[in-house]
């Protein structure tokens, strides 16, 4: 009996969102037709068509790559003990994303891909979706966080901790905005960027 | 003689520009034709090709606005004296940014076309020069301000005002990535996430 293991079925999808994002990250989503990713991946129509039913799903399957790839950068960052300060975190987030899905691609071309997600977003209610749940998710768990943060004495009672967790996911992802188009965003800047912005004495301004 | 006054050709050029944001706000760049824009504004191609050689023609001079905006609502808030704290000042900036050129068209579809700004920076190397040039000035006005405060006795003298400013301007674009595709990012939430982020007590826990 002829057999197709599940790890060559996984690798061969891989196979093709590797090319894929290889394409977008250089041509752009609308830039892109299915005939260059056949191309860039060498395989057939029948065999790519197997796995993705055209170019809004592989979108859709790069996306949800990308969701993933920041909910476990988040997941490994937050599971470490004792908890490190907040621009320790988000450093780590940031180095454990880009070393990840963004090795093989580079950061910058990972970062605008994620941008041309965000753009994406805009068009395509599957996306928003994907998008929106899983920013949901992250934004409920750094709000925890940021409780445990509350509890360690590092904030008074009166902060929002839902404000200060939005706050602090939209500095990664303006760093990614900001990598996505000028190229020289570190995840270093970031974290020593966040620890300056967090040690300023507003007992002196206000 | 005929005349067409100044003002005439500016309104003009003026009632363009909002129409193409309107289509490309709803539809995305890809997705509006020169086509819907004449309809949109209800303009001849005559008088339309008059003012923009054609569609990257209006996507450059929309996204030029846009950095205008944002480099305007900036020096307005910086110019108030006595200087506020950052949190206050980043919350003025997204404030005016909205309540200008954001207004007609409202916030969420706005910060929607400043992403899909983002976007198409990545594949329009003209995009790509306007936008660079606009964060560098921005980034060497923030990094000057970063400056002030310290010398106002905000910051210590090891922490990089370069990277400061840049986590600060990554809070204002974490926004309104955050607003383009979620919709309920509000400044206040921003200002008032931020200064809960200052506020946090890093001798706790480093």
């Amino acid at each position: 009996m002829a057999r197709v293991s599940q790890e060559h079925l996984d690798a061969r999808r891989r196979q093709i969102i590797e090319g894929a994002a290889r394409c977008f990250a250089r041509d752009g989503f609308h830039g892109t037709s299915m005939q260059d990713v056949l191309k860039e991946v060498g395989l057939s129509a029948g065999a790519v068509y197997r796995y993705f039913s055209g170019k809004e799903d592989l979108i859709a399957a790069i996306a949800g790559e990308a969701v993933g790839g920041v909910r476990q950068a988040f997941e490994e960052a937050a599971r470490v003990t004792p908890l490190p300060a907040p621009d320790v975190l988000i450093g780590r987030v940031a180095r454990s994303l880009f070393d990840g899905a963004g090795r093989e691609m580079g950061r910058q071309a990972y970062a605008g891909l994620i941008v041309q997600v965000w753009s994406e977003t805009l068009r395509s209610e599957r996306l928003a979706a994907t998008l929106a749940e899983a920013f949901g998710g992250l934004r409920a768990a750094w709000t925890e966080l940021v409780e445990v943060y509350r509890d360690m004495g590092l904030l008074t009672p009166e902060v929002s901790a839902d404000h200060v967790a939005r706050t602090l996911i939209a500095t990664a992802q303006g760093f990614i905005a900001q990598l996505a188009m000028f190229g020289d965003a570190e995840p270093e800047a970031l974290e020593s960027g966040l620890r300056g912005l967090m040690s300023m004495d507003l007992q002196k301004i206000s």
